[in-house]
């Protein structure tokens, strides 16, 4: 396993905040092997790193509390959602108090004339969708965990449905924050748009907790759709699916979701599910809006992908058939450790102009092959992003470090093509190198304001930049 | 004329500057009288504060070299596109070096694969569109005035079709920008999402020239729809227009635009143009998509809008009939003006929930009535934003000491309404005592920024936050 950079540590500050967050908080600060090392999960290769102290906030205002506390003694101070985030976040490099955010789970508000809600930072995508969903109402961000929202804000997540309707940057309307010397702000009244000075919103949105850690949420909302209608189509080629991709966002369809499955994941879900899929590149889509326009987007989508060589076409517009349709897609991670029963699945994640889609893929899998890894590519290709599961043997040194190879490639690849080496994933500590790479001085501006918002550098320390001071 | 607050002038850094920017930039550097006043018009009742010489760059080179000199010797740098920003934005209240980019207008490239561009900042939006016309593409976003691109993202403009393509915050996919220092970055690659780090494309859009000086612009195009549709409704209230409004966006109806006109504007119209218009509030929308779509699109609206109250209605597919059926909004600035010859008209731009929006209409109507003000309404509903163009003798104080009051009414109740102050025109120099009013504690964090990125303070000096040092 990968070894993480270790910080110095501020013992003497580290030792008087856990005595007074003791005492301030009780039963709800934790400094258990069990509880620390939960909280230092980090679902990548890279080594854990478990902060000294768990604690379990129930208001912004004891968020505050604690900041104060660390901020005071020069304490780092770690946000915590549900533990989803896949390169290193939520590590303690330095030590500090990881804040478990996960209790702060209240939905506010929601205002249905207004297609917004307000959220605590804990409440998760899943809960928040099925509290909506007598309101007829919708939150389209689905980055695969059922994660904070407040996480999800912080990473910049997005997934599926990004091609249709936008990341969490466009869907966050405002944020209230503490900051690192425990002051509260708010980021942005609950009009649709402004232009009041500068997009504090879109700062804190992927600023990963380094800035200041998210205690409430502001997010549009969606009408639940009429018509949902699912799609499938088979291609002979990595391009071919490429193109079709490319075609159908050029004529403004509108999908909500455009999913690439390699060939390599189309036979990893035969085998898992007794499905019977042409083992090439698959497409699968889904269409919202309303009875009519579904349908006529489904067979535009199906000519055009005819065109560029499709086969194999199916669609559905009835809840049950979507279901099975998409079931390829739906038991994809599962399938997929099943082509290495005990591998550890290592998940990359690049973004490319979709000109360059199909070079970037076919370039992966040749890379892949090349280092004698097992790397099956699933892409929200509608965006141009795409995500090689690397299925490997954490204990085997070399092919970890084949697997740190391929990721490089990756990264190095899509810098190249005027793309980016993390389209959803965030920076964390998995991805520093590569910061600087892609965007040079920008660095230093991010870094400016880290040091003007952090001066002691307390705010989830050792990621973006690696360590400040 | 209200007057704009003075700086004090750093006079003998300017004279060195003067100098050394005379010897580097020859015939493209200007220091007579009329060149500086045509630099300093405000399009407000802010009173024009010119700069000491404007400079005509060509390259992102050339700016950096400005910037160097400028500080060097501690000298204010600010941006000019086509000085048609609304609240002053284009002031130079220390004096300083106005640096007009018109002069940097080619259009880079234009990736019709990735629906992308990439623009200097001097483009105009109708120069890019025609441009782009022959490819089937476009540029959505339209303030109204031929505004450049960099001056339209520096201000995070919007208009009439960010209802449906958002505003410059949503299509600006990476920047180029001259710092303070004279260093050069840029905010991003060309994919169109990334997690990379602080998001500086959205912090540097809306800086409004305060940050430092974009020099490129990426932005996201859209394929010209197949089919444009446009409708027109009359309402016999503002509230059974807001409530039209409100239903059509909740049902997800993608309206590419819908503007409001209130009785005053319609009167205006009638007379400008002949036009027989019930005299009453009137919704004017726009559909794009395919044939199909924007037929069922208008019918569903018309179905929505007669449930509100709504009364003829009227909807065509040509261009020529739409048209006439949109006459009344694209002559409005000069119909409303002749509703008192030889006024001044001062726009206002709030933003609230759209809840809340036929409360804040009428709301503003009774205001301007209580104080004798002739300020008709136009609306950007689908957002819950409005302009009141305030009809103003200049040279009358009392009429513009009412129209200050009227204008600080507006921002209060907006804020109050969990709006914004400025919903697509920025904080410049006349919105500045509400930025604080509306973000509180936020606005020093944007202030630490500031002065991180711009220590000397030199960039656009006494905007958003006045003086700062």
């Amino acid at each position: 396993m990968a070894q993480a950079v270790e910080l110095p540590r501020n013992e003497e500050g580290i030792a008087i905040a856990l005595g007074i967050l003791k005492q301030q908080f009780g039963d709800r600060f934790h400094t258990g092997q069990a509880m620390r090392d939960q909280h230092a999960h980090t679902t990548t290769y890279i080594k854990p790193q478990a902060p000294d102290a768990v604690v379990f906030p129930t208001s912004t205002k004891e968020v505050s509390d604690i900041i104060k506390v660390c901020a005071a003694h020069s304490v780092p101070v770690i946000g915590y959602g549900t533990g989803t985030s896949l390169e290193g976040h939520v590590n303690a490099p330095a030590g500090g108090i990881c804040v478990d955010l996960s209790t702060m789970n209240t939905i506010l508000s929601v205002n249905a004339d207004d297609l917004d809600c307000v959220v605590q930072p804990g409440v998760t995508r899943e809960q928040l969708n099925t509290y909506l969903r007598d309101r007829g109402l919708f939150f389209p961000i689905d980055p695969g965990a059922n994660a904070s929202l407040g996480g999800m804000a912080s990473t910049r997540a997005s997934g599926t449905n990004a091609v249709r309707y936008g990341t969490m940057k466009d869907n966050v309307i405002a944020l209230e924050a503490v900051m690192a010397d425990g002051r509260v702000i708010r980021t942005a009244q609950r009009a649709k748009k402004t232009s009041a000075g500068y997009d504090l919103t879109r700062l804190l949105v992927g600023s990963e907790g380094t800035l200041g850690l998210i205690t409430e949420v502001t997010l549009k909302l969606q009408g639940i759709p009429e018509a949902i209608r699912a799609a499938r189509m088979s291609f002979p080629s990595i391009d071919a699916a490429c193109q079709a991709v490319m075609t159908t966002i050029q004529y403004g369809i509108p999908v909500a979701r455009i999913e690439l499955m390699d060939e390599l994941n189309v036979r990893a879900a035969n085998a898992y599910a007794g499905l019977e899929l042409p083992e090439t590149p698959l497409l699968l889509l889904e269409f919202h809006g309303s009875d009519n326009a579904v349908v006529e987007q489904a067979e535009m989508f199906g000519s055009i992908a005819e065109d560029a060589g499709g086969f194999d076409f199916a669609t559905t517009g009835t809840a049950e058939e979507r279901n099975k349709l998409w079931k390829a897609r739906h038991d994809l991670y599962w399938a997929t450790l099943q082509l290495r029963p005990g591998a550890h699945g290592i998940s990359t994640d690049v973004c490319v102009p979709i000109s360059r889609l199909a070079e970037a893929v076919t370039g992966a899998q040749a890379k892949a092959e090349a280092l004698g890894l097992l790397a099956p590519i699933v892409g929200h290709v509608g965006d141009g992003n795409f995500h090689c599961l690397v299925l490997i043997d954490l204990s085997d040194a070399d092919e970890v470090a084949r697997a740190e190879e391929f990721t490089a490639y990756l990264a190095d690849e899509a810098i190249a093509m005027e793309g980016t080496c993390t389209g959803e994933h965030g920076i964390g500590q998995g991805k520093m190198p590569y910061l600087v790479k892609e965007l040079g001085a920008a660095v230093e501006f991010m870094a400016a304001i880290k040091d003007a918002f952090d001066p002691q550098g307390i705010m989830n320390p050792g990621k973006i930049f690696g360590p400040r001071r």
